[in-house]
């Protein structure tokens, strides 16, 4: 009999029985009181989650699909936005942005380190867009980026903020509407530790109104449609929800609530403390920026010589602990922890006895448990 | 102790145990060999349902968006395609069609009806047409069209024939290579007896001859990228598959192939053989035209005087059995017994059972059994 491997990637993240077996329930029909007593719950976790009192809409789909329905629902051909991109996610934003039409201005930060939302604020001087793209956690550097800072900045002005927080929400901190983001984009099996199949998206009334006037072809993605079955007396989808799924994030947003909120975001950077301490104390170099650092996923410098994808499968294929590489130009330079969702202490220690020995295994020399105890002195 | 209701609905419909389980499993990571295996499983059995050696592409989505994917992928703004209606889902294809600029020539027919063949022949040599819609099975009405005919009209043409089969594919015999279906669209929640969030297309050589041609904005729902990532060594997806319901779809794919398709489609020809029968014995009239009468749903023609929505509720509320009423112009005046999937001979009792009891309640003057005696006399 094999133990079950731990999965300590940046999604989908482990997924806590209660929210497994959830799913598992049997089948109930979309239009019926059943299942709008379902949606409406969900609605209102997802607010709580969202932090904000904007409706919260829900499409089966990656988050991918998410971030199309973010751009083609409040923005028109040939409308200009300023897509940053500080990774993998934020190019792709800037993909989709351009093939439905967009005139995208890109702005690029090298690898590991945040937007400065300095440069943000100057770039909205020079000229008029009508919408500004940020991710939030950006899983293929572990960098971060400071949403509140660039909220302040987009608040006032006739922009949009749209925020990319697939892998942040529900593990970092995200004041919808304090900061005055006026989309989230998040997907289900992140933080939000329920399997991979559902999007959600949150909406300002500034979104509102830019998808009043889009012009941009849609029909799946519509949100003003999808707002008008959820704001029905019983809440409904203009198409088939994906049920079981919905019961299972309903599940996980409850475990979520009962931890609370704030007890989440510090349980994640406690973790990530954890795991950074153990890092350096094994003498191996953070790759993101100090100031970017991500509380729900820590990327990790190989060492010259080291290659990240052996370490990776070795970690994988004799410790059970899954994690991920470097993606494009990153691939075997670094190695990636997920932190995110349904971890705890000893996931993490389980990891870095798993890191020492894989290290070990590939010939770099260190000293076995001293990550492990730096890791533990931050626990304690 | 309540025992759980019966799902006579068009979808979703009732999930095998097993197949709910499945889903259940602890979560697995996208990029592992594990996956890979699962993928490339589900291809396979996914090909032998679809009776095709086209490849088979898995979105996360439900059956609307493989609609929208089916228009985005094959055709540019401006080509001009035929879009034969039979009922509620004709006609969303052709406003998904219309939303992303194609030049939309309707086709529709009475409700109840199928789309006559040779209507379709004559539009063809009136018009040049890049594509033909056509629904397979409508569950608004319990029709289904004749695709074999169909086929046989574009099989050797240059024009698509993309083929609706969300309701039917598992349920209705549907020989996409020997028919000449370039491109058939199904969902995991009807036949397929798998919980919703997953649609499904294949596509035909002349489908992705079109694919490279089409000018349509696309990102989510890109083919060509979809087929790249499914056919590399270790078969992967572009964004996150939903890695449980792949999982539940696998399974109930797999009890589909142990029964065998042609003893599946066999079972569903019964369940509607017996259904009919029951209705017609209850003196009460089938909506779909005799020819167009589909196997895997039961539109009935509610008599004068009663309304189906109350025949509806009182079947869910007091008897546990859960159908459809109407959708728009038919509310109130039809009742939809969905039978396609995890259906077997005691759900029709039962709910024929339910029927009559509901019909009573609603001062519908019936003789109790009646119904269930001519099912019986199908089964048997």
């Amino acid at each position: 009999m094999k133990k079950e491997k731990l999965l300590m990637t940046p999604g989908p993240t482990m997924v806590p029985p209660a929210v497994l077996m959830a799913g598992g329930e049997p089948m109930i029909h979309h239009r019926t009181p059943e299942y709008s007593q379902l949606f409406r719950e969900l609605n209102k976790n997802l607010k709580t989650i969202f932090q904000t009192q904007n409706p919260v809409l829900t499409f089966p789909a990656a988050g991918t699909g998410g971030l199309e329905a973010a751009v083609v629902n409040f923005f028109s051909p040939g409308d200009r936005v300023l897509c940053t991109s500080i990774g993998v996610f934020g190019d792709r934003v800037a993909t989709i942005a351009k093939a439905f039409g967009l005139n995208v201005e890109k702005l690029t930060v090298p690898l590991g380190e945040a937007v400065d939302p300095r440069i943000i604020e100057e770039k909205l001087k020079e000229q008029n867009y009508k919408g500004v793209f940020v991710t939030h956690n950006e899983t293929s550097t572990g960098a971060y980026n400071d949403i509140e800072a660039i909220g302040k900045i987009t608040k006032n002005k006739d922009i949009l903020l749209i925020v990319d927080a697939v892998s942040s929400l529900g593990g970092l901190d995200l004041k919808t509407d304090e900061w005055g983001v006026d989309v989230v984009i998040t997907a289900s099996q992140k933080a939000l530790m329920a399997p991979p199949g559902l999007t959600f998206l949150s909406v300002s009334n500034k979104g509102w109104e830019a998808a009043q006037n889009s012009t941009s072809p849609k029909f799946y993605w519509d949100v003003i449609k999808a707002r008008k079955a959820m704001e029905k007396p019983s809440p409904q989808n203009p198409y088939t929800p994906a049920v079981s799924l919905l019961r299972s994030v309903n599940k996980a947003l409850e475990l979520i609530i009962e931890e609370g909120l704030q007890e989440v975001f510090h349980r994640h950077s406690q973790l990530a403390k954890a795991t950074r301490a153990a890092v350096e104390a094994l003498g191996l170099k953070l790759f993101a920026a100090p100031q970017a650092r991500s509380n729900v996923i820590t990327s990790i410098k190989m060492p010259e010589g080291i290659d990240g994808e052996k370490v990776k499968k070795q970690m994988a294929e004799k410790y059970g602990v899954i994690t991920a590489g470097g993606q494009e130009d990153l691939k075997g330079k670094i190695l990636r922890i997920g932190h995110m969702g349904y971890v705890h202490e000893g996931d993490i220690i389980q990891t870095i006895a798993a890191l020492e020995k894989a290290l070990i295994d590939v010939g770099y020399p260190i000293e076995k448990a001293v990550g492990i105890k730096a890791a533990l002195e931050v626990f304690n």
